[in-house]
C-alpha cells in the first residue's frame, strides 16, 4: 500500500495509566494517531478529559473519538449498566468480574484497525495487560495474537498492520516505572471505574493502580475521596 | 454459562439477500435474536426496513439495532463516503474495489459476540458469500475461522459462541435457491449499494444479485430503475 507507513502507529487511549505508557513507549519510536472510544461506561467524561490531556501533552493532532453506544444497551457489566453498582474490590472474587463488559477490547481494537487501515498506520499499540489485571478474557496474550490473525486475514492484501501490547506482561509497578522513566503524564490519566472527581480508592481499577504505585513506595498523583486504608 | 442456550442464535442481517437466506437457515434449526448494524451506509435507511420487515416476516421480537458512525468518520470507502460515488459495476476492476469499508465485518461481529454472549446465544450466524462476492478480505472463510479462534480465546470461559457462515461457499443462484425451498422473503430485501427506492441495477451489489436470479432463470421480485441491459 503505497501510503502505508509503519512508522505511523495508532494508539488505543482509555485516558487509563497503562494507555498513557503505552502511548510513551510508542511515542520513542513512532509518529502517533492516538484513538478514544467512550462506549457508555459510566466515567466515560472523565476519560475522555484525560485522553485529550494525554494527546495535549504529546501535542498530537491526529485524534479519533468514537461514541459506541451498544456496548450500553447490551448492558451485563457494572461498568455500564446504570442498575449494576461497581463494588469495591474483592480479592476473592472467583472467575471473570462483574466489572467485564462483554467482547469490549475486540469493538475497539476493530475500529482501531478500521482507522489505521484508512490513515495507513503500521501498528497498533494497546496498553492491556494480563497477569497484573482483572483477569479479562480479552487482555490477554493469546487474545492479542488470535485478533493480529485476524487483521491479517482480514484486510486488503497490501495493508499490514501489527498489534503491539508492550505492557501485557508487566506488573502495575514496572508499567508505573516505565511511564516515569519515560516521562508519561501520570498525573493527567484517570483509572476509577466509579467516579469522575476523585478516585474512589477501592474499585478494582483504583486498587489495582494505587497497589503498583506501593509496589514502587512512591505517591499516585492524582486525588482520591480517602487517603487512609485504600489499598485492601 | 447457566443461560447459555446451544439452540439461540443471533442473526447479523443487513436486510439483504445473503442475510435473509442466512435467517432461513438458522430459523430451521433455532430460536433466533436479530442485529443490524447501520453504518453510515448511503442506504442505511432502506436497508433498516428491510431489516425490520424480515424481523416482522418471521414473527421475531429479539432484535438489536445499533447506529455506528464512526465507519463513516473514518470513510475510505464509496459505500460511506459521499465524496466518493458508488461506481456501476465493473468486471475488469482488480483487487479489492471501492466499496470496502476497512475491516467492516470485524466491527459488525464484534457486537454480534457482545449482544450473543449477553443474551447467552450458542450461535451466530452470518450471510458472508466468499466465492461470488465482490472479493472483500473480510468476507472469507479464513475470515471466519480466524474471528472463531478469537471469540474462544476473548470471552467468558463459559461463553460457547460459534460464528457460522452457511452460504460462504455458495454461489449467489444457490443462495437464492435455499431462500426460496426455504421461503425467505426475497422481496422484501434490499441488496442497492445507491438507490433506496428503486434498485439501480448497475452497482456491484445489484450485479451480482440480478446474476444470481439469471443463473436461476426466474425474475428478482424487487423494483429496479431500469429493466434493459441490467446484467453486464
Amino acid at each position: 500500500m503505497e501510503n502505508q507507513n509503519k512508522s505511523l502507529a495508532v494508539v488505543a487511549v482509555s485516558g487509563g495509566l497503562d494507555s498513557a505508557v503505552a502511548t510513551a513507549i510508542a511515542a520513542e519510536k513512532h509518529e502517533l494517531a492516538l484513538m478514544h472510544i467512550s462506549y457508555g461506561n459510566k466515567t466515560q467524561k472523565r476519560e475522555l478529559e484525560a485522553f485529550h490531556a494525554i494527546a495535549d501533552f504529546y501535542n498530537l493532532d491526529k485524534r479519533f473519538v468514537a461514541d459506541i453506544d451498544h456496548l450500553r444497551k447490551i448492558g451485563n457489566s457494572s461498568l455500564t449498566d446504570r442498575n449494576i453498582p461497581v463494588e469495591d474490590y474483592d480479592p476473592n472474587i472467583q472467575g471473570i468480574p462483574p466489572t467485564y463488559v462483554p467482547f469490549r477490547n475486540a469493538n475497539i481494537l476493530s475500529i482501531a484497525v478500521s482507522w489505521g487501515e484508512a490513515i495507513g498506520a503500521g501498528l497498533i499499540y494497546v496498553g492491556m495487560m494480563e497477569e497484573d489485571s482483572a483477569g479479562y478474557p480479552d487482555c490477554t496474550e493469546d487474545f492479542i495474537n488470535a485478533f493480529n490473525n485476524m487483521i491479517k486475514v482480514g484486510t486488503r492484501p497490501e495493508t499490514n498492520i501489527e498489534l503491539i501490547a508492550p505492557l501485557i506482561h508487566m506488573t502495575k509497578g514496572e508499567v508505573i516505572k516505565n511511564g516515569l522513566e519515560l516521562g508519561a503524564p501520570l498525573e493527567l490519566t484517570w483509572s476509577c471505574y466509579r467516579n469522575e472527581e476523585k478516585a474512589c480508592g477501592k474499585c478494582e481499577s483504583c486498587v489495582l493502580r494505587l497497589r503498583g504505585y506501593k509496589e514502587l513506595g512512591i505517591e499516585d498523583p492524582i486525588k482520591y475521596v480517602e487517603m487512609e486504608g485504600k489499598v485492601s
